[in-house]
């Protein structure tokens, strides 16, 4: 069944390209306003596009950006595939080497907004279909398709679509192709996400900025609040100290461990190309735990007073800072928020006082490895690229793999092809030929394995 | 010999204001290079003012802006007086009730850019001069006047200056009238003035900013690092902890601290003004200690990562901040400076860099009020206030009397007439009318006082 499938997809690589380039012509920023009819455009050229292939599919309107929900196929096991049509903001436009909006290929590789995050990725899946219908006349199994088109401006209308919608979009697993390979010769598929806290913290001291020649010395500085609360997050040994944090933090399953000491991990190579030498967290953990299993807190922005060129003696009356707690396990990121705050307020002197500004709070997200599907899936992957693959965590967060388990009760599967560089919401942003054809072809080798 | 020069000094206040009108209309901007003819024009009026009291005057060349010197009248006590004919930039303009350069009188005050920094206050003794001189028929004593041009953009000319015409400059004591009252009712004569010590941080970590997703836990975060180093900068007790910081500070003459806890101070509204109740710096201080006789640490300003609306889970590449010390008795700038980067760069983990940048460094200094001109200068003033004058502290820093020291090696007598509320540096700067008028009869009566 696999053999002419993926022969198919080698020899219609051209008009697939094609095909990607048109989606990837039309910029469909969802963040802006300004490209709400683009975004509609993208919609209806997918919905149009699975109905090549036998999909029947409509785009369903939201308050926000359409969703792109088709049906296909009978038999076998039920996936339901997710990806996402919008895309980043360009800005700083003129950092980037060609209009982002007409895709450029240029050696090995499919330049512009989107390429690799998420249109290309997506197309991946549906060419796979698309070569399986040409092939064998029909889909492998019956499959759904969900194309969001607000992944990159917090999907407003996701959680209420999926409850919405829940009987008609629920299926025996899903699918998502947002990720990347472990490195370009190991795929992988990501099983373990970290949840993410984001808390914005703006302490007051004086009603006004003062001259720190005549109030120096009697006025509170809010800046020295807000440094020292933020120096006492973590204690000398780089654990993270409000009150409760490692509640429901798990030890990685040995097997899991086992696995990732193998895995051909550089961490002299990952930390030398960002200038650094010495892993900077728990020092009784290797690198990958640090980024992938660890929960860790982050100083993301901080300001206060006079921040321009030269010198103000100003006593600043407000002091900021944004931060965020990556989650692993069972931590919960609500009762942290509550710790944390306590935290803050306990910290307090006299004549402060302290605003909070809430961005977002979710809890990890771990999928059960013990469904056969990722067995399966894994074998699949390892088939198509030079190395075995991979069972990794990702550092990040994806928010869409708890939704489908909280609100349709259906575990995920992140396979994707992306790679480090692909420079995924920066200017110049690529994907490679290789990972476009190959990533079909995986598809292809993964629903072989999984639709019988 | 005073009581005609104060009648004609009431009898001559509306002329009197008409030209410090004219002068407040130049719109004389050091520090933006479109007005270096303004500026010119402000000393070129000055000259032909100053040559309309019998002072030979003229506007010398400097790399920057003109220096105006003036040489007047003849016998007893040889007295310098400094003021500066510059101003401060007027942005944001929208928030002027009016055109800072039409000056208005209205409900008693005097409002334009520069009316009490320091057109006006440089005006009371000129206008007091000229009273002097109409009513007498010649000047109090021997007179020579210096106005700089380059007083709020840094003073880049005026040391050499100094240097270079120090025997024409030197005389027996310097006036400066260029700071305020201790209240409404209460002159002052200021007589210790804190150093300051200015110095910018900022902290590299990784070679470019992250996504705290695929890298927090694993890389160094400046901006905690950053944090940790300003907290440590106070121990609990609000001391600074910079090593030997606190070698050279003296305690408050005895004398000096019964006058302090004379004056009519209120730490309530001190603080209360600013929405404050509560003393920040060492508790076994008083408020006015605090801020005149106590030395300080404050951070002007940080930054780090996103700043902006909203959130980015970025981890920071760097990590900056301004801060300065105010500094008092024989603290000595250059150790100091020495000694805080010193601790920057222990407290350094590794694959941390530091760089600093150096924004000026200047002792405290503490005018010999054994010199019998202060107590003379003082009983005058209080002759002309409901109040008592008062020797007094100040928290800021005003280089150029520590200059007259260091170069011409003349004690300066610091007396001004502004007021809190003045606005000086901000939209709607205003002089009342009262510290103008009182103003100039203050310095008729100080005149006399030290003339003979």
């Amino acid at each position: 069944m696999l053999d002419p499938v993926l022969a198919r997809i080698d020899a219609d690589l051209p008009a697939a390209m094609d095909r990607l380039s048109d989606l990837l012509k039309i910029p469909s920023i969802s963040t802006d306003p300004a490209y709400a009819a683009e975004c509609t455009k993208a919609a209806d050229w997918l919905v149009r596009d699975l109905e090549t292939i036998g999909i029947s599919a409509d785009a369903r309107q939201t308050p926000g950006h359409p969703m792109v929900v088709g049906h296909g196929g009978e038999g076998g096991r039920h996936l339901l595939f997710y990806g996402h049509y919008d895309v980043q903001p360009v800005d700083p436009l003129d950092l980037w080497d060609h209009d982002p909006f007409d895709p450029r290929v240029e050696g090995g590789q499919i330049r512009a907004r989107g390429a690799a995050d998420d249109k290309g990725q997506l197309m991946t899946f549906v060419e796979a279909c698309r070569a399986w219908k040409a092939t064998h006349g029909n889909l492998p199994c019956r499959l759904t398709f969900l194309f969001e088109g607000e992944e990159e401006s917090g999907s407003p209308s996701l959680i209420p679509f999926l409850k919405d919608n829940a009987d008609e979009l629920r299926a025996e697993l899903a699918l998502i192709c947002d990720t990347g390979m472990f490195d370009p010769q190991t795929p992988a598929i990501t099983t373990m996400l970290r949840g993410l806290l984001g808390e914005e913290i703006t302490i007051t001291g004086p009603s006004r900025d003062l001259h720190s020649g005549s109030y120096g010395g009697a006025a509170i500085n809010p800046a020295r609040v807000l440094a020292r609360i933020l120096a006492s997050l973590h204690d000398d040994t780089g654990r993270i100290t409000v009150p409760g944090f490692y509640d429901g933090v798990t030890e990685l399953d040995p097997s899991v461990k086992a696995q990732w000491d193998q895995l051909p991990f550089d961490a002299n190579a990952f930390l030398g190309d960002v200038g650094l030498s010495v892993p900077a967290g728990e020092q009784d953990r290797t690198p990958l735990e640090m980024i992938w299993s660890r929960p860790t807190c982050e100083i993301n922005g901080m300001t206060s007073g006079y921040t321009g060129d030269g010198f103000k003696t100003v006593l600043p009356s407000k002091a900021s800072a944004k931060i965020s707690f990556r989650l692993v396990g069972q931590q919960d990121p609500f009762k942290i928020r509550d710790s944390f705050r306590k935290l803050v307020r306990d910290a307090l002197p006299a004549d402060c006082s302290v605003e909070f500004k809430d961005h977002g709070a979710g809890p990890a997200s771990s999928m059960d490895i013990s469904d056969p599907a990722f067995e399966a899936a894994r074998q699949a992957l390892s088939d198509e690229w030079p190395n075995e693959a991979a069972f990794v965590g990702a550092g990040g967060s994806i928010p869409i793999a708890g939704y489908f388990g909280d609100y349709l009760g259906m575990t995920a599967l992140l396979a994707g092809f992306g790679r480090d560089d692909d420079r995924i919401h920066s200017p110049n942003e690529k994907y490679d030929v290789e990972s476009f054809h190959k990533g079909i072809r995986s598809w292809a080798r993964i629903l072989a394995a999984l639709s019988n």
